[in-house]
């Protein structure tokens, strides 16, 4: 079901102020679930609107708090999230790391008691288009198993970069798992088989079938590199946000569960201005360099942009029954 | 041909002494080289001696050099490596950024005009016991295609993360090629064939003969995720070292070029102390998860460690040709 764009922010904002959001953090929740939507990552779009109403509900997640922060030195912001909404707590944080790094050219922010960030990117972008190189991990609850292991014990643990180029932003965001457990919920709907290699069942054994799967667990990306990478993420957030580690976590699947995992953000203002459209050049020289059959390299972001663009012009592509539930959510009052 | 460790470490030290590199700063050249024997890979070994002091002979390594220290910011320290040696620079620049991170918390670290670091690991560690987490991540010359392309346009842009644990640190460093470049010319040497999808020939095909991937390229490691994080790091790196980029990058595999690459270090104070013992406690679980044919689940560092233990006890393997040329090498006077 095709919704314009505009009409689906104005809707899924309204449901938010209706459980008590303040209009400027429903908006800023809204921005960043639409522009999941926008960039074909419906995954972490308007679907987790529904929940993240409920969380509130449930007193799991807090419309008004925007975190608590702490400086442990001049450049590392300790955040208490006071379990607020994921990207309104965030954005506090970023902007109070990017007044500092004016003068201290770099800041380490940890979060912890936050709600789920939701895509990366879109942080990484807001933070890049002023100017600033941005690192961002998270973890989430267990999903993932080691390399060679059998039981989820790593979350999808996405890193995120965003550096600033002289045309839009480099931006790098992806989860550590080869695919998303939403990717598994979708195969499991359709009654489709998943690739060898890509899940294990409930007993640690390699599976195809979607629906065992989704009691079992993830194989990360990249193998033994993928898994290291994924368990580094884990770790040093842990370290850095003194949150909750493994299978620990909860709270950015469920409604009932307060949010425990942690998130770090890096954030540097480069100390010269010319390398910006170096970065751009090279960049286009990789996009440029193509293979002898035509089929154009591409750049992370490349795809979603190109897909933003189409979805600005066509409209969002909602399930019927998500549109209606939040179109009710927004009437309630 | 079995050498104690530390008949190697003298011997080695005393060649470098011999072309003008004072005693201490030998020392940790030396060190970082026979940590990489000991932990097994030799490819970051004291193989790498002789072309440092061809390096040093040739005038683009100084001896002496151990980098010119720019705050832009109380958090981001520029450096300027002045071509020193690659390990003399960087602890240098990490001393001053530990110092800094008392009262700062975190700092970032910047170095463009440094040689080669070597093994990433052996920073990770050396940061890590004293308390610190450090992300380090390193451009290198183009190796490596963009994930469908065809030729090389990236280095082999390793990462590493070293996190403070109540055991010995957590400890990754990888690159972000599926393979490394010395293990081509090994396989080249032995006439073996490579994996199918590891490189490609001078004219972008796949290839699985060694000798046509040695001037072709190296896939990067986990297709389409692996090319996007060593991409990342490129850009990043030169956006906050304005070092050299993509096939502009040299001196990391020859004697005659300045090496123009980049190396970028995150460092923070954990705000906490009761994680490292949390963090203990949850690598011991994912050790102890196993698989049910009683393979071990293993966390990175742990097949370096047991091999480290071996080989200072058995000594370290070199080619007689390698430690015959050492030897010379430490004879000249």
């Amino acid at each position: 079901m095709l919704i314009n764009y505009e009409s689906a922010v104005r809707v899924a904002a309204q449901a938010l102020e209706n459980v008590g959001v303040p209009v400027q953090a429903a908006r800023t929740q809204v921005s960043l679930l639409v522009e999941g939507e926008l960039r074909g990552r419906a995954s972490h779009g308007l679907l987790r609107l529904p929940r993240i109403i409920e969380r509130i509900r449930n007193k799991v997640a807090d419309p008004i708090a925007t975190g608590k922060h702490l400086w442990r030195g001049t450049s590392y912001l300790d955040v208490d999230g006071q379990n607020g909404l994921g990207p309104v707590v965030a954005l506090a944080a970023l902007d109070a790391a990017m007044e500092r790094t004016r003068d201290a050219g770099a800041v380490i922010v940890g979060i912890h008691n936050n709600n789920h960030l939701g895509m990366l990117a879109w942080y990484a972008e807001h933070i890049a288009r002023q100017g600033y190189v941005l690192i961002a991990m998270s973890t989430s609850e267990a999903l993932v198993h080691p390399w060679g292991g059998r039981s989820a014990m790593l979350g999808t643990n996405p890193i995120s970069v965003g550096v600033p180029t002289s045309d839009r932003p480099f931006v790098l965001d992806m989860a550590t798992s080869v695919i998303s457990m939403g990717k598994i919920h979708d195969y499991a709907q359709l009654g489709k088989p998943l690739e060898p290699g890509w899940a294990l069942d409930t007993h640690g054994n390699p599976t195809t079938d979607a629906m065992s799967a989704k009691n079992g667990s993830i194989a990360p990306f990249g193998q033994a590199k993928g898994y290291a990478l994924g368990l580094a993420i884990e770790v040093l957030v842990t370290s850095l946000t003194a949150s909750a580690i493994g299978t620990e976590v909860q709270g950015t699947l469920d409604s009932t569960e307060v949010c425990n995992k942690g998130d770090v953000f890096v954030v540097v203002k480069p100390g010269q201005s010319n390398v910006a459209a170096k970065i751009s050049a090279y960049l286009d020289l990789i996009r440029a360099s193509g293979s002898e059959d035509g089929v154009q390299v591409l750049v992370p972001g490349d795809r979603a942009t190109a897909m933003r663009n189409r979805m600005i012009a066509q409209g969002i592509d909602l399930p019927p029954a998500l549109w209606d539930r939040l179109r009710t959510d927004a009437e309630q009052k």
